[in-house]
Formats: C-alpha cells, sequence, structure tokens
C-alpha cells in the first residue's frame, strides 16, 4: 500500500493526531497513551472512572463525586430544574440554591441519571433479521429486533437498555443502565454567575465561568444512595501540559460521514435549523426584555436557543471552510479506490437529493417547529400513546418501546409549571412559520390555522387546554384510547388532527432517508474497517466515552496565543457590573477570600462535544481535577474533525471550584463531603 | 469550434432561453424578438419607452403616465414616504391616502426621481488610466477617474451623471440623468392591500396584491411638470399568451460571477446577512407587537426586514440547488480552455479566502450593522461630510463625491421625523451583535461600548443626541470639521470615535478586496467577450433595461400548474378577515362593484430582479397593460441565472388597477388623468 494511502487511511479510521478520539471503555488505545505520556490506565482504572460516570437524560453528563450518591454535573445541565423550582418569591436561578441539610434537597422532577454497568455485542443478531433487506424493509426490521432486545434486556424498571448503534451500524451493542430518579437539587450558584459572561464569551477562553452544580441520588427506601464507585478529589490541581482525561458523553459527531451529507448539513438542514433559531432568539430575547416576569419564565429557554443557535453556527462555519470538505473529499477518493462503495454513495446522495424539498415540512409537522410548545408536545404525546401503547412492542414508533415508557412517563406526569404567556407568544411563532414555509394555501397550513389567524389560535389554544394540570394528563394516560377520542381538550383535538400528516412525513423521511442511510453508512463503515482495521473510535451517539488530552492553551490564527488557565483574580477584572459582565454579590462579598492567583477555568485538548457537559476531568490517578462545561469557538469543528492546534474542551478547574464552594458559598456540608475522600 | 463548446459559450454570454435578458436600450435584441412573436420595437418605440421611464433613487422603477408629470410605481417603493407623511391622527399607511386637487399632493421629503436622457461610452478614458495598474493602485485611480468624469458630465442640480459598470467592467458608460427632486404623493392604497397576504405571499403567486401608488414630479416653478414622454393606459387588457415589455432598473445580478463569489455567497456572505435579518425581524415582530403605536412606527422597517430576508434567502436556496453551480462550473471550466483566465480566476479565489475572516467586521463596522440606527447613519455622514468635502473630489470616499451632494443633503436634511423608541431598540440590536460577533475584548467593541451595557448605551445615545432636529443637522453640515469638532453630541462623539477603524476595515476591503475582484472582473469579461462576442445583456447594475415576455403561468416540481392571472373574486375568496389576509373596508365596501372575474394580478416571463419594482408593464404598443411588483419565489435565483420554466415577474394588472382605482378608492382625478390618455 503507498504511502499516501496509509496516511489517509488514517485520517478515515484512526486519530490522525495524538489525543484526538472519544474512545469507548472497551477499546481504549492505552499503548498510545502510555507511549506518549508514560502512563496507561489499567482495567481497574477504566472500571472505577466508568462506574462513576453517569448520563443525565435530555443530553448531559455527570459523575458520583461521594460514597453517599453525591452527583457532580454542570448548572446549565440542570438549568431547567432549577427553573422549575423558581418562583417569584423563590427566585433560585436568579439566587443560587444550596441545601443546608439533606432534608432540604429538592427533587428534580425532569432529571434521571443513568450508569453505564454493561456492554454487549448484538451486532450479529442485527445482521441477522436484516439481511438482504433495504429502504423501509431494512429499517422496520432493524427497529423491531432492536426494540425486542431491549425489552428482553430492561427487567424491571431500574433497568435502562440501549442496543446503540456504533460506526454507523458497522458495529452494535446493547447498553444496559442502572436508572436512577429520584434525583435532588443540593447546589446551585447563581445563573449569572454559572454563565459568567452570558452568550457574549459562551464557547469563548479566556472564561470565568462557575457552571456547576451537585445533585444527589436518592434510593428507593428514601435514603441517598450508597454509591460503590465515586471519584475522589485532587489535592493537587492540574497544571499547564498535565495529562488528563474526560469521562462522559459526547452527544454526537458526523467524522464518518459522506461529502453529500456534509453538503446537506451545510446547504440545506443547518441554515434551516439557523435561520429559524435565529429569529426565534430575537423574539425571544424582545419578548423577555418586557417585563422581570417574563425574564424570570424566559430565560433559560432563551440561554438554550442562543446556545443552540451559536453551537450550531460554529458548525456551519467550519464545513463552509473549504479545507475541511477538501479534506474529506479526498479521504473519500480513497476508500472508493479501495471498491465496493460507489453504490452506497450515490444512493445516499439521491435520497439526500430527493428528501431537500422535504426538510422543512418535515421538521414543521413532526419535528415540532411549527408546534413550538410544550402542551403540544405533551398532547401529542398523549395522543399517540393512546394509539401506540396497545400495539405489539416491536411495531411501536420507537420512543413509544416499553424501554422508552418510564421516560415518556415522567415527562408527562412532571409536576414542574408551565409558563403560559410564553407558550403563547412560541405557538404564534411555530403557527407563522408553519403558514409562511408550506404556504397559506397549503391543505396541512389549512388543517392546523382554518381561517384563524396564527396568534389568535395560539391565544385560544393556551387558554382552552387543561393540560397545563398534571392530573389530566395523568387521566389521559391511563384513560388510553378512549379517553383521547372523548377529549375536548383543544390542544388535544389539535394534536389529533395533524398526526396523520405528521406521521405521513415522517415514515416518508424513515423509509426513503433515514433507512437509506443508515443502510450505506454500514457498508461504508464495514469498508472503512475492511481496508484500515477496527482501532478507530466510533462517531459520538451520545455513549459513554474517556478521551485524553493535556492542559494546554493555543495559538489564534493572528498569533495571539492563549494560556490554559484563568484565575479569580480575572473573573474580578472582568466584572463590569452590568449584565452579563455581572458578578453576583455572593462573589463581591467574598472578594479577597480566594487567593487572587486561584484557577478558575481551564482549557484541554480533550477531544469532546456537546453532551461531554458536565463530565468529569480527571487526571492520572483517577482524581477530580475540573468540570467541563464547554469547548472553545474552533471545537464547534469538532462535529466533523478534531483539529488538535486549535480545538480545546474547557472546564471549571478543580482548585477554583473547591475554594469557590468553600469561601464563596460558604457551602460547608457540601465542601465537607468532597474533602472526606480528597487525596 | 465543437459543437459542445458553443452551446456553452451561449450559456455565458448569450441568452440560453427566449426571453432572458435585462437589456440596455443601446443593444436591444430586436431581431430575435421579431423572429419569436413578428413584432420588433422601432427606435421611436424605444426612445419613447426609454423616457417614459423613471428611476426612483433608494433602488426602485417607476414611469411618467401622463403629460401632467404623474408617475406610476408600487406601494412598497414609496411606503417609507407614506410613513413619514404619518402620523397616529393621519395614519396614511393604515388608511391610504388620495389627493382629491392638485393642492392637497403631500411632498415626499425621500423620494428623487431621475430620468435617463443620454447614454455615453467612457471606457476607452478609464482604461487609459488602469492601465498597468493592480490592487489598491487600480480602484484609486478608476474611482477618481469615475469622479471627474461625472462632475464634468454634472453641469447643474438638475442633473445626476454616473458612470456605470457594464459586463463587470468590461465597458464603462457615462449615464445622465435629469433629476427631480420635487415629488409628491397622489395616491396610495392601504398598506394591508398594498401587501395583502403579507410576508405569507410575498413572493408567492397566485397573489392578489395592490401594490400600486402615483405620484406626481413638481417643477421648479411650482407646477406639475410638462413630461414630452409618458405612457398611455391600453383600452384592452394583456391576455395569457401576450408580448409585454418591462422597462425598468434591475438592482443587480451575479450571472457573469465566477464559481469562487458564487460559493462565498452561498457559504459566507449569504449566511451571515440571513442570520442578521432573521433575528431583527424576529426582533421587530415581537417589538411591534407591544403597542399600537409601536406597531406603527415599525411596520414600514419590519417589512423591509421581511423583504429581505425572504428574498436573500431565495438566493441562497438557488445557490444551494447543485444544478445551479454545476452549470458555473462546467462554464467557467470552458472559459478556462479558451486560456488567459487562470491567474484572474486563482487571484479572485485568494482575495475572497482572505476575506473571509474579515466579511463580519466589515459589516459590522462599516456596513451599519453594529450601529444599526438613522441617527448614527446621519452623524457619520455629518462626521465624514466635514472630513472628505475639504478635499479634491477625486479623492474623497465615492459617497462624498459632487455628484452625490444633492443626495447626501436630502438625506440628511429631510424632515420626517425618526421614532426615537425604535432607534433605540435597533442600536441595542446592533451594539449587541458587535459584541457578540467581535468579542468582548475585542478593541473596537471597547472602543464602542467600554464597560457600558449596549441597552444602557443605546439609551444614553438616543435621550442625549441632538439629531432629531433637522436644524440641528443643517448647521452641523453647514458648519463643517469646527461644528463637527466642537459638538458634544453624544451620537456624533461616537460615529467620531469609531470612524477611523471603520475606514481601516473599508480600505481594506477596497484594496485587497473590491479592486481585486473587479480588475479581475474586467479580465473576465474581455474574455468572454472575445470568446462569445458582444451581443449578450449585462449584469444588472441598477440601470435601466428593457426586458421581453409574455404573459404565462408556469409549472410547478409537484404537477401542479399555475395560471397567470388572478382575479377580484379570487381576492375576495381570499379574505378571512384576519391580518394579513384582511381586505380593507374600502374593498369590503365596493365588493361586487368591480366585476368578479377582472384581472387583479398577473405573472409574465420577463427577467427581472429587485429594482425592477414599479416597471411598467407595456404591450406591442407601448401602451400600460400592468404594472411589475415582485417576481415569484424561483425567479430569486434570477440572481445567478434565468430559469425560463418557472422564473415569473409578478404585477398588478392594468385592468384591474385602472378599476380599482375607479370604484374601490373612487380616485375620480386621477382615473380621468389616466384615461385621458387611453387607447
Amino acid at each position: 500500500m503507498p504511502h499516501r494511502l496509509l496516511a489517509l487511511g488514517f485520517l478515515l479510521a484512526l486519530p490522525a493526531a495524538a489525543e484526538e478520539g472519544m474512545w469507548t471503555y472497551d477499546a481504549f488505545p492505552r499503548e498510545a497513551v502510555k507511549k506518549a505520556h508514560g502512563f496507561a490506565p489499567t482495567q481497574e482504572w477504566l472500571d472505577h472512572v466508568r462506574l462513576s460516570s453517569v448520563r443525565l437524560a435530555g443530553g448531559c453528563s455527570a459523575s458520583f463525586v461521594s460514597p453517599e450518591g453525591l452527583v457532580m454535573t454542570n448548572h446549565h445541565c440542570i438549568r431547567s430544574c432549577v427553573q422549575d423550582l423558581s418562583s417569584p418569591r423563590n427566585d433560585y436561578l436568579a439566587k443560587g440554591f444550596f441545601a443546608k441539610q439533606a432534608k432540604d434537597e429538592l427533587r428534580c422532577p425532569k432529571v434521571e441519571a443513568n450508569q453505564l454497568v454493561e456492554m454487549t455485542d448484538v451486532t450479529a443478531r442485527l445482521e441477522g433479521v436484516t439481511k438482504g433487506k433495504s429502504g423501509a424493509d431494512f429499517n422496520t426490521a432493524l427497529k423491531a429486533e432492536m426494540s425486542r432486545i431491549e425489552s428482553e434486556c430492561a427487567t424491571g424498571p431500574e433497568l435502562r437498555c440501549d442496543v446503540v448503534t456504533l460506526f454507523n451500524g458497522g458495529r452494535y451493542q446493547l447498553y444496559k443502565y442502572r436508572r436512577y430518579q429520584d434525583v435532588r437539587l443540593v447546589f446551585a450558584p447563581e445563573f449569572s454567575m454559572a454563565a459568567f459572561g452570558g452568550d457574549a464569551d459562551n464557547f469563548n477562553f479566556p472564561r470565568y465561568g462557575f457552571d456547576a452544580a451537585f445533585l444527589r441520588v436518592w434510593d428507593a427506601s428514601g435514603q441517598p444512595l450508597k454509591t460503590e464507585h465515586s471519584l475522589a478529589w485532587a489535592k493537587d490541581g492540574a497544571k499547564e501540559g498535565d495529562l488528563v482525561f474526560v469521562s462522559g458523553h459526547p452527544g454526537g459527531t458526523e467524522r464518518q460521514s459522506t461529502v453529500a451529507e456534509l453538503e446537506f448539513q451545510r446547504d440545506v438542514a443547518l441554515p434551516y435549523i439557523l435561520l429559524n433559531l435565529s429569529e426565534m432568539r430575537g423574539m425571544l430575547r424582545e419578548y423577555a426584555s418586557g417585563s422581570p416576569e417574563r425574564w424570570r419564565t424566559t430565560r433559560s429557554e432563551l440561554r438554550a436557543v442562543e446556545n443552540g443557535l451559536k453551537a450550531l453556527r460554529g458548525r456551519h462555519q467550519a464545513l463552509a471552510e473549504p479545507a475541511l470538505l477538501a479534506d474529506k473529499r479526498r479521504a473519500e477518493a480513497t476508500l472508493r479506490e479501495q471498491g465496493g462503495v460507489d453504490e452506497a454513495l450515490a444512493s445516499t446522495a439521491s435520497a439526500l437529493d430527493g428528501w431537500r424539498p422535504l426538510l422543512a415540512a418535515h421538521r414543521l409537522k413532526e419535528g415540532g417547529d411549527g408546534f413550538n410548545s410544550e402542551l403540544f408536545a405533551m398532547a401529542r404525546r398523549l395522543v399517540r400513546a393512546a394509539e401506540e401503547l396497545p400495539k405489539p412492542n416491536a411495531e411501536r414508533l420507537r420512543e413509544y418501546t416499553d424501554a422508552q415508557l418510564p421516560g415518556l412517563r415522567q415527562g408527562l406526569l412532571r409536576a414542574a409549571p408551565i409558563p403560559a404567556d410564553l407558550e403563547r407568544v412560541k405557538l404564534t411563532f411555530g403557527f407563522n412559520k408553519l403558514r409562511e414555509t408550506l404556504g397559506a394555501d397549503d391543505a396541512f397550513v389549512q388543517t392546523v390555522l382554518g381561517r384563524e389567524a396564527p396568534e389568535d389560535l395560539a391565544r385560544a389554544l393556551v387558554k382552552g387546554t387543561k393540560l397545563f394540570d398534571v392530573k389530566e394528563r395523568q387521566r389521559l394516560l391511563d384513560g388510553g384510547a378512549a379517553a383521547i377520542a372523548a377529549s375536548k381538550d383543544p390542544m388535544i383535538l389539535l394534536a389529533r388532527r395533524v398526526d396523520a400528516p405528521s406521521r405521513e412525513v415522517r415514515k416518508r423521511y424513515e423509509d426513503t432517508v433515514e433507512s437509506v442511510l443508515k443502510k450505506n453508512g454500514e457498508v461504508l463503515a464495514r469498508a472503512r474497517l475492511a481496508a484500515y482495521g477496527t482501532t478507530g473510535y466510533p462517531d459520538a451517539t451520545f455513549t459513554l466515552r474517556l478521551s485524553y488530552g493535556t492542559v494546554q492553551g493555543w495559538r489564534e490564527p493572528d498569533g495571539r496565543s492563549v494560556a490554559p488557565l484563568t484565575t479569580f483574580a480575572g473573573a474580578y477584572a472582568r466584572h463590569t457590573g452590568k449584565e452579563p459582565f455581572r458578578l453576583p454579590d455572593t462573589w463581591m462579598k467574598a472578594q479577597g477570600k480566594v487567593p487572587g492567583d486561584t484557577p478558575l477555568d481551564v482549557a484541554t485538548t480533550n477531544d469532546i462535544i456537546g453532551g461531554n457537559s458536565g463530565s468529569p476531568l480527571v487526571d492520572r490517578e483517577g482524581r477530580v481535577v475540573g468540570l467541563i462545561f464547554d469547548g472553545n469557538l474552533p471545537s464547534l469543528g469538532g462535529r466533523f474533525s478534531y483539529v488538535p492546534e486549535t480545538h480545546r474542551a474547557v472546564g471549571v478547574h478543580g482548585e477554583g471550584l473547591l475554594l469557590g464552594l468553600e469561601r464563596v458559598y460558604g457551602a460547608e456540608r457540601l465542601v465537607k463531603e468532597l474533602r472526606a475522600q480528597q487525596r
């Protein structure tokens, strides 16, 4: 094999650079790490860190940090819980929260924690049922068998079993999680401190955020959970050049995507989503500025929208860099030379061409853009649950299978308040988008709006629905098809009215795009495995991964170099007294109590991505030296490839975190618990 | 030359399809029209229609339609005039306007009308001064000579002279216009009727807009202008299949742009602008919904933003269609085969690569995105006028040359009210964009904001500035550098503070991008002229063009066919009683007075683009049969190429227009004037 091919193969399936890679625990490159850093984690080390790692439903990572079930994650990962627990009188999002005693810990209704206890390969079993199939048949067989495997595994409500797709279908594994649904809030700083610098500083570095929060898992007997595995806190903090690991759940990468898929992202999908988010941001900001109450009910959603916008924009900008696609084109050409992939590549491109004019309709009708509302989402779930649950498990829509039921129930039956006026403006926004995108004459638009104006329909729905009430949702969920058929609730009626056409576009997506891309993805993945071996890491899929790297800054294109650590003194220097650069009162009062040169935030070369938020940063001893909460702007391109020169993970430094808890927040009980196993 | 080459050459420089082309009056393809339609306009016909055509400063077209200086254009072309003339008590935008007598006609302070009276080729003179030059030298020499030619030509304030660039620099012409600055409003329908269907129907067809307005030019002696040339109204309206012409000022096309330029648009420029507009739209809509007064002061700007957004989105979607760029790539490869263009193509691509990271900074600092405010724009014009006007004409920034002075003065000294609260929110928006795009640590951002929050600075500026007052602006304009230096007005101080760095990024743009692309554009244009001849039409540059086409519908990709005419009955059927589908009271009261089958709007195959708004649609007799106000959605891709199957111009039908004026609006004086020369 000529040298050039080897080098390109390396690009395709192996880390092109040291420190690239979001590794599964069963294939961590111990030898490579040993060679580069003179240290390799033992199997015991790996098991301990894995079992101390936690996934939070909704898209975040976390870790056990005491034997008493204490969990560390980011404030932004549980922001909506803090928002839900807040009221105008007790605004924990504005003022922060700390439970001085165990009994003061408040249950987070939406939060569920999962701990990965077992991984089993099920590739052969799935290949057995999909063999020789394609299109909708392929998809149906695959999904049905996945549901079957999952429900065989999930033998009780305390277990969650997911068949996960690795290497784009090159391998399937069954992941068994222990699920914890009684999760309570122990500590949260002020939103303004967690997100210090606001959207302006988001994904930037140098950074001064204290984006940390602590939860506790309680067991079924109403006691704090006894955790066999939990991470100790490091006595000495991480310094520039130190080897560090991140154990967490990167949400998704597209490093193995074809050029056609990436171009589709760049030209069609991302522009559509970005424009939608951008307009929503403008609307929400202006709406929130109208009154303190509007600000209180909107800020959390606004922050989520802004974060998504900035993240996806970074992704778009990465794709718009000609060099990135040029690299991908070269790699694809090389793979083509290996033979056997032309048909798969052409079929993917043609599926996307066919999908191009339908993307917006799919997102509007089925993806939620046209019904931008929590109440509608619940109505749809109730309507579909009534229709799906009576079916055999393997024939249901994926999100209604037995494995998903506990999450579904929890989502529908949580007590969190739903702000009515915000629902009204969001629904109006969605209805307007529906009409302007599909056109006033479109049959679906007519089904939704009739001759109503979007704002009038939204107002009437929010005023008329009883779905604000948990009991009513419980009644409809328990009552099944009969209760749904009898309901006169306008939101339920709307969800029923649009269900058939929404399912239709979903089916079209699944049959003509999803299944085709999945099948071709398998073909390409196998071709890569055959050509370049199996030693790479799979694309991220919100499954547990371990990455390694070093504490390190970087050099900007204009030559400016960025140091890897920021300090408490830097945070005070950045304080202007005006949002988003206003330090909260706790910090102003505590000025001087933490030495100015104490590290606050830290940048590392670890290969991470969204979903890794809340991951512990651990040293070679497996001790906590930080808490990942972000990546820098260049790292947003990590969706498609890792660039060691500029991509950086960003975290709260372990030293600053502990001293902040102790001296700024006076969180004694918590600090004592952490210090108890500090080493 | 092989056949294939010929065919591609045809694509590059000649209409690939009948009816493609925005033709200059001196090169109208009479033979081709004759061949296709059995009719060719005579020189007299051409002169008459040309001299009846009018350009409106700000980007629209219009025409004289009576010997008494009556001008027909779109409502949306003079919407900001109607907005300026409106007050809470006399809301002409909401209720419409009609001057029953000549003395009731109200002056539009911002509107200037230009009539093209002479065209002279000045290519040789410009090539003489730029010969052998490149980069900044090329640009400086070109601009200086242009300014010189223009000021030699504009011998009085009643003349405007522009050196216009045709064929991307392949040819330069001096256009001499007669300028009319006393332009008064005669008739405007309700905004809701002009824009019936609102943003939802914008660029859609079937359409039911009555987007028409009438102005009158008054002469220096205070009398309606006697116009030698004006278009007669057709007695019999245009029917499906009729040959029709559009005489107007298409604003800009990029049909000769290189692949690198188009990719830059697709990946960098358009995404940036679209996201900005999209967020602005969300903000403005929510802001306007806050109170009737906010709606009144914002609706015109909101409509402009929405229109821009939809137009640019259509442009982006056209570029995202793989077929379009594939065509352009083939054409470029063919041109390369002719030889002599490789260097120019490479140099353009490399200039754009260098510009990529600077585009946002340029738009924010110099383009106005960061200072989104009428007051700031005036402050900057005053500051720059003080600095530029003392310089020799040829050394000034282009917009301060003698030829531009009357427009500059008119813009600064118009009496229209400036809504303070809207200025506040728009400035806040701009400052936020500055900070989030360039980063809180950026030196320019620090220069603007210091330690102020965007909203606080915006509030203080709007509160503190005296630039709302025309007299103060007059004082600063007349006082020149001394008055500016002495001014403590906070908006003037801000404009001064940011002027040097703003000029710096502008200079960088002009020296490293604009001049390079212009020079390369010339090289490519000459190569095309040499290879394919000079019989094509130049890219649109907001100069007068004539296009021909037929009244014709089209077939949608899903097979649905769209008829070319809509009717009054259709408008009433579309009425829902709710905005934007609410017919105004005038129309509801007049129901039945105009026969239901009277044509209201019309679609034609004419090749037009933004800037053509307000163009008369004339028949082979040169009589008015309609009034162009839009294109359909596919036609937005006309920026890059014309597709005869789907691109359509959209207008108000002449028959419906006249009957609407007569029977819905009872605009007797106006109808009488139009009927007087009906034939």
